[in-house]
């Protein structure tokens, strides 16, 4: 199987402007989560990193046409990034691209855009414990996770989560100020493959959890591209029909028209 | 029950500019969809029309708040749809509000919204027959429709339909020409019900057929509002958490801080 | 709308056999649910139960096609129940009749049946507190719920519930002793809409609680039966195809043979 | 990655009774599956086949264990399959095990067991033309399929396909006689994938067709198992319980006591 391509999207400003992010994560928070997927990946994974401060957000259509997954960490800056780059990301997504929302990532323009909700939760900043259940032990998402895992101190999402049905629900968040969440959800979207992932909240040191890294880990391979579709909404002329047909009724589209976006 | 007052909306385009529609359509398509709700609702049912041309398009806020279920047809003007109208309805279809999309309506921008791909088509213009199957003979939306029924002259859409997967087939459609497509479906987000219903080409007097004014009349009952959620991503303090907890650790957030959206 | 007729089926075991359970549930489990619905219920609904020890277990054929939701409560005795009632169930459901199961009906034959997987949870008998929280605070089953509402004894189920993904996901549980519980799932199956209920065990007075009565009210009116399906598995004549066609080929069946089952 | 082990289960009874059958596949169907696979797996999978006359039709448990995927061809003789086998199936699927069923196996009491419902379709044996529509060109078991394919001469299956709401469209047939179908549907239950395809009547040489070879080759590799999954319904006991919780109220069961199932 060849080389699974990462990219990890991270916003870059409160490791900047906070000093307590900033004492956390030095380098800021995608370069840890780069790091620990680095550490497991081996040789079958190649790692980069992009923030919202390099022209077009690290994310030109180049890139991102060299990009099997993307992971994406956001929180205060969600409105500064560019709609033609969040245009860009959703087509990608579309042909076939894996896309990994970290915590506030739920927020972010591309997970709306994709979940079509407003993606909205309940929520608490009291550095609580958070025990994360797994739904499905043989999902490939949780291998090598036992019935749960625990976190020390998170900041509290709870229900409603309001979007779609997951597709698979692979964890269930327990908090302890009473709170529940679902905090490991899929979908497809188009071609693409989408894990929401709920742990990740910037204060406290949840990408060096290694059951943290290890379900980042399983989601981007679970979440690497079985194909691609481009697709264009074709004209199919009454030539190429399958089945011979003559043109009957009025028409409102000249030949070669393209349809109305 | 209480009184199901739809809105139909209708870009009210085409009607004007094209001869032929105008023929078929002299009051506009929306007229002739609302008179064929009226037809078959008797009291229960209270039908309006609104159009590209008003003012906010004819969906303030007021007017969509009153609205238990819109019908959208539009085609030609996608790109003339102001995104604030866009945004306002896409939260009242969350909130509870049912909508029926038709035709080339797949490609309006709330649509797209909703899906969050890019709901594409392949299609051709050629007057064939399509011949709409039901899926569910026990669904709603199919009641009072035999196996199958037929429309002897429409524009053919045909697969791959780029929409999630939907969670409801209520018909597939097969096309004289030789293409498939699915052609009734029913998708839920927030807690609006959603039913894309694949007739209705301009150039063709669709509308008047008595099947087709069936299943929007069906349709409309179904996507009737079962609740209403206004969400609103509230913080939850650590007073008001359901079980006792100490604040622990560090803190982004100052009291009474909103989420970052 | 027309009178909604629900029968309550209970094993009607344990309160038999069970001293302790006797005293909660004297007139037995499913007379106080019926209680619970008619309480509510007022003219628009008709309530009767079912029992294990009844000749077929009270749910004849005749009785079934006069059913409109059947509540399901089992535990001590699945193996008991007769194949052929559960067939008949089954059917029932396909066609378009609502089925609420609630607590360790999780492992009764007719769940198991229509969900197609095994059923399994964990659990802990402690009688430590449940709290369920909404996860669509506009889903008709939640009407009239708060954000959530608490038990303070029950049995505890926790992740992983072994069933498909559910549609709609109406509650999750927070357990005192730290699990994580989906107690409130949605699906259909055929024509028929299926909601699986945690809250129910018997040696706690669950069923007189007033958000479990109101859940379980709500619950069937969202069942209510949408239409009727009958399928059949019908031979469709090469003389009666929508297209006029040549047979070809050869054959192996003869006309007027049924299809293997 | 490991090897793929896929065993094709062929019912094996038209191949000897019926002479049109023998003379196409004088081997078996469950033969020619097989080499079809063969053909293109190179050295990633290793086929065997299975029959219903075999001891416990050829599927042990020790055989079952050692099997990734389980491709399903049965019509004449669905009532013949041992109930225990069945379980034994369903189990492994659940654990994680790939199914494949293909035609008339729609039928089979494996699929109906998963499925949940009767599974029924409308059917003509005329020898028509069909034609399978790739519904998402970038899905793994559309691979290098184009944008459809036709098979001469095929038994028609129509809708209502009484399945529940496929979670993947692959493919939707076009009939000549004028019917449709959805001819690739997937699912997931428990750990494991399943896949219905519909061609395969054994009175034409379908299993002999390029383009039908390359798509179950496609879809066993699909269905790869990605984990393995033995669900137990296991008792936590509250000195287990993750948080600490004292015992409070009565109890039905004494420790130890399994659940009843």
């Amino acid at each position: 199987m060849s080389q699974l391509r990462v990219v990890v999207w991270g916003e870059n400003v409160h490791e900047k402007e906070n000093e307590l992010v900033a004492e956390i994560y030095p380098k800021g928070m995608h370069t840890v989560i780069a790091e620990g997927l680095e550490e497991r990946g081996g040789d079958g994974i190649e790692v980069s990193t992009a923030t919202l401060q390099e022209p077009e957000h690290g994310l030109t259509e180049e890139r991102l046409d060299a990009t099997d997954v993307l992971i994406w960490w956001g929180h205060r800056a969600h409105g500064q990034v560019d709609d033609e780059v969040v245009d860009r990301i959703q087509k990608r997504v579309l042909q076939g691209m894996g896309l990994i929302v970290l915590h506030s990532g739920h927020y972010s323009k591309i997970f709306k855009r994709l979940m079509g909700t407003t993606c909205s939760i309940t929520w608490r900043e009291a550095g609580e414990k958070e025990r994360l259940w797994v739904c499905n032990p043989g999902h490939p998402i949780a291998a090598g996770i036992d019935r749960y895992f625990e976190l020390p101190n998170t900041e509290m999402y709870g229900e409603p989560f309001a979007v779609p049905a997951p597709e698979e629900q692979v964890f269930v968040s327990w908090f302890e100020g009473g709170e529940v969440f679902r905090s490991g959800c899929c979908w497809r979207r188009g071609n693409g493959k989408i894990f929401y992932f709920r742990p990740g909240h910037e204060t406290y040191p949840i990408f060096y959890d290694d059951n943290v890294r290890r379900v980042i880990h399983n989601a981007v391979q679970w979440a690497r591209p079985q194909g691609l579709w481009i697709d264009s909404c074709p004209n199919i002329p009454v030539e190429k029909a399958p089945e011979k047909i003559e043109e009957k009724g009025p028409k409102l589209h000249k030949p070669g028209d393209e349809g109305y976006k």
